[in-house]
């Protein structure tokens, strides 16, 4: 079932390694049929190299493991809460991708401080607050989501328009209208995590880019009027 | 039409991912035919592995595509603010390579701290002031080059002697007396950023080199004394 | 004698170029035969590229060369010691990976400070005391196994749970379960290094991670609740 | 003549790109044949690509070109004179390696900080002073090289035991007993400036090793009592 799905879903993870996101199997990759609200997401722990499309496991919304011989990714109750809960988004990414691992460890959001940002990011990327014991002791991974969910509740962000958080003390997920566009998005955030770390260690003051620039780049990409590429409206 | 600049233009963009200064579709080469009055410029927003020579789009001086089936560069305005303004350049790059965007994004010039920096740039490389909120949301790509053609105006630097600039929040543009020779100052740019951060942090008082030394290492390379290399007078 | 050690020790040794851990020779993996007593190594100061799996050396827990034309590593006594005090390690590996010797030159320990960390390192990895001039002068190697041994007793750390150390103004040794889970686990320890660095530039305070946070990673993938992976219990 | 020294010091060259310690042509490596007092080196600006044994170039300790079609290196006299003040040394490098040009550029030492310098250079590699107006104006390659010689006969030196000199605003020189040994202490000197530019920047006091564990290191690897390696006495 779903073998379309299970192999974007595994190019998408495979991506992962090109990219230099991940250090052994640190990360996953999920994709999500809505019509049928079933997602496929990468097997617990194992190797990418010895990974297959075959090896993608397929779990429905309510948590239960519709199909496949290995278990799922340990990370699957917090995509589910994701896609649960931000109802556009079709791939979810997980990775400890170095820079953005260290902002999630500084407790820090990475800010919006200059254009590579804005094409990809309408705002900071927000690290959400550290998970109080309760949560962590019981149902750690679906308490994960709900944080994620709680951080854009509270602070009025739109997931579409910012999709990536930094789970704190932990490290980033990132999503996507597609899996691979969830690989994308976690690509541009190491990037900018990386140029940021550096720009506020050179001048911590002032690093936000004037708003009318954020809105310039985010929107010369996104939405009705983008212009940017080849798209044709 | 202008098979060889195309040929040259997608050349030198091919170069952006052998030095490692880009990131997906984030960065752009054009090339001029000064006696045409045209320039050869990367079309918007295709990757890189795709791209072929006959992709090149021509456009002419006052921003009318003369040829080619897809959009150019977003960025091409820029370009065009660029040769239109310094008339002995033939090449043109921006891209987002993440050291030079750090300064950028702090709002500092790359102070001329070495050797390796005079070699190429004969000065401190310029950030441009913040645009301001009119240049940004009417004609922001044609505003862009504006502001860089400003900034040496008003500081009184010589684009050919310092072939480079950060623009504000965005990131790096260079120029050359070719395509290739414009991607060669941006890998000489990223490396000085990486370089002269690192100093900085070491070290953030008398960063300057002295003038003497500066003149020496420019001069031995450039203009009609230069001695560096197999070159013969 | 001990052939399939000897491949082992071998293919252990040739991940350390393969994950970039190493210049030159700089590092070396030994493994142990507990039930005969003996432990194989590198020889010391060859070319990874030179070397065969027929080059490893044999050592008795006395530190007697039991087999091998070579000298074995100029570490062999630190190896020694470890697998003396430590019972249940079966691998060490010895690297001066540049993230984790830039916190041994500074004589501080890796905090705890995110998931990544906690996923192998249940709390900070140490750093030793400084080793005084009579333990450097008279059987240096054997010493630095001997200080080790002294930073997990005084500071009551059990090193099957935090399977690394940094020796003060020298480098990371790294240990586990075996020859190539040594080497996993010195990979780990370069990248917390990495990240966590960073992390300390962005924010230095408040860099520890909460304790429960910490349990909650370590023990999903350690001892008998481990759920991570396709582990079965 | 000299083809089997051309063909080491050409290979020496090749060393550099090899061990990512070069951008385009910013490098050169020489060697000596002591007995005839002639050396071989690179010639000035040719890419790495392009380069062949025999386009190395002969010159004498004079200075006076003896053989080859190509201008030599144009730091040529800087080599020249460490070679008429050194008298041990077989083989001298030059590079902008990005972590030596930022201690460079900054003005500092690499103090000693750890064994993977110890193992290397038996002290701080040492910043020379700013050179004055005179100097730079007037035949700067060999005055560059006379400032290297002064900061070891002023700070009491050994140019065998420290193989390497910052050259302030400027970069790394190295040397050794052969070309390829001025290469090896090339890449030990970018390996240790990236390393404790980080230590430094975690705890900037008291970064220096114990002199008794330098003298250890240097000497169990340096002079008649070692013990490193597979090396008989």
């Amino acid at each position: 079932m779903l073998e379309k799905l299970k192999q974007e879903v595994y190019d998408a993870n495979m991506l992962l390694p090109k990219y230099n996101l991940i250090t052994f199997t640190w990360g996953n990759v999920s994709g999500i049929d809505r019509e049928k609200g079933l997602f496929v997401i990468k097997p617990s722990g194992v190797d990418y190299e010895d990974l297959k499309p075959s090896d993608m496991v397929v779990v429905d919304l309510q948590g239960e493991k519709i199909e496949g011989d290995m278990n799922p990714s340990s990370d699957t109750e917090t995509h589910r809460i994701l896609y649960n809960n931000f109802p556009n988004i079709k791939g979810v990414v997980h990775t400890h991708s170095p820079w953005a691992v260290s902002f999630a460890q500084a407790g820090l959001d990475i800010p919006a401080a200059g254009t590579t940002h804005a094409d990809t990011f309408y705002g900071s990327v927000p690290a959400s607050r550290i998970m109080n014991e309760a949560e962590v002791v019981t149902e750690y991974e679906k308490q994960t989501g709900d944080v994620i969910v709680e951080t854009f509740k509270k602070r009025n962000l739109d997931p579409d328009q910012i999709p990536a958080v930094l789970v704190n003390d932990h490290g980033p997920f990132t999503w996507g209208t597609s899996a691979s566009d969830a690989v994308h998005n976690a690509v541009v955030l190491e990037e900018v995590a990386k140029m940021t770390y550096h720009s506020l260690q050179l001048n911590p003051h002032a690093i936000d880019m004037p708003q009318y620039l954020l809105d310039k780049h985010f929107l010369r990409k996104h939405g009705k009027n983008a212009y940017y590429g080849q798209i044709k409206h």
